[in-house]
């Protein structure tokens, strides 16, 4: 999108967006999402409400803004952080346990667990956020899962007959089902019983 | 609990709070979670806040409640309702493939749809009500599973070596994640597909 607008005034707008993502992020983990209003946003940016009324539409989509930007300077500082990278060992089951487990540590993480089950909350109700959480967010990562299963079905570790799409949820399903749901705990024993599961087969 | 209460007294809260019930159900799926406050359930039960108020401490403990009912009323009307038994013909697949059909029919229904999605979302970001919904609504259903799983490692059509518990987070955890986060198109196709590469397992 063409900014024409003089520098100062965009590297000002570029900083006042980044206070209001900063501030987002840290209210709803600090005292959740409910009491993360538009106003409490505001006021910790040092923002005025209308600013951010002008750039988007609801809290809800201040906060997947800001996730979304976290994901990326986070990949911009270490290149590895699991939605730009997946390991291709030549070993199935220990690469999809690495990355199992590191999303078991992402999800135990109160600074990543507020606001994912917060933007995931709102997105179960609200489809058109609900679809801009998955095209933005959820998406691109499910990709590097179908891509790993591909380069396994050429190496003959995984069946030729599946679809990666459809065998990846194998996966990242009973993980976040037990995340959201808090069934039961989420542990690295966890994520790699549902690998060795999901590859050998339930049937004898 | 002792109900002290003349008869007829009772007889009139049971039937407020069927009133109430009915209400919030039907607000729930017309006008949607958000806009489904106290307020409205009161003025559509025909009864004062106050009394909801006195009975519940929030709505999404009437709608989880009012859901609870909604199950036990289908259960004692059909005997059948899915949550009250779970096929056992000897073929696990079949099996499987039946009960998972049924959920995604029962998931692709309006009536069902929309508090289930409304009490999913308030128990991701409320622990204390997740818990409630996992206990009374999740898991009585997810123990029917775990039982028909035991019943085929005993038939010898499951392995010996899996934890039923664990293992029936391959089948609900890939419906409710696709369900959950409207990634792709809930299907009996679908359904299908994920009993049989949980069952044969993805790797070759």
């Amino acid at each position: 999108m063409a900014d024409n607008r003089p520098p100062d005034a965009s590297r000002r707008s570029e900083s006042a967006r980044r206070a209001i993502h900063d501030a987002a992020l840290a209210l709803v983990a600090e005292v959740g999402y409910p009491r993360t209003t538009i106003e409490a946003i505001a006021a910790r940016a040092g923002v005025g409400k209308q600013t951010i009324y002008r750039w988007w539409p609801s809290r809800a989509a201040v906060l997947l803004e800001a996730f979304v930007g976290l994901g990326e300077r986070a990949a911009g500082q270490s290149g590895t952080d699991g939605t730009q990278a997946f390991p291709d060992t030549g070993d199935l089951a220990a690469d999809l346990k690495a990355v199992l487990r590191a999303t078991v540590d992402e999800l135990n993480d109160p600074a990543f667990e507020a606001p994912t089950r917060a933007l995931a909350a709102e997105g179960i109700v609200d489809p058109r956020l609900g679809a801009e959480f998955v095209q933005k967010l959820l998406e691109p990562s499910l990709q590097l899962y179908a891509a790993r299963l591909r380069a396994a079905q050429e190496a003959g570790q995984a069946r030729a007959d599946i679809d990666p799409r459809t065998a990846l949820e194998l996966l990242v399903g009973p993980l976040t089902h037990r995340w959201l749901l808090r069934t039961l705990p989420l542990t690295h024993e966890y994520a790699d019983a549902i690998v060795d599961h999901a590859l050998r087969g339930l049937a004898p």
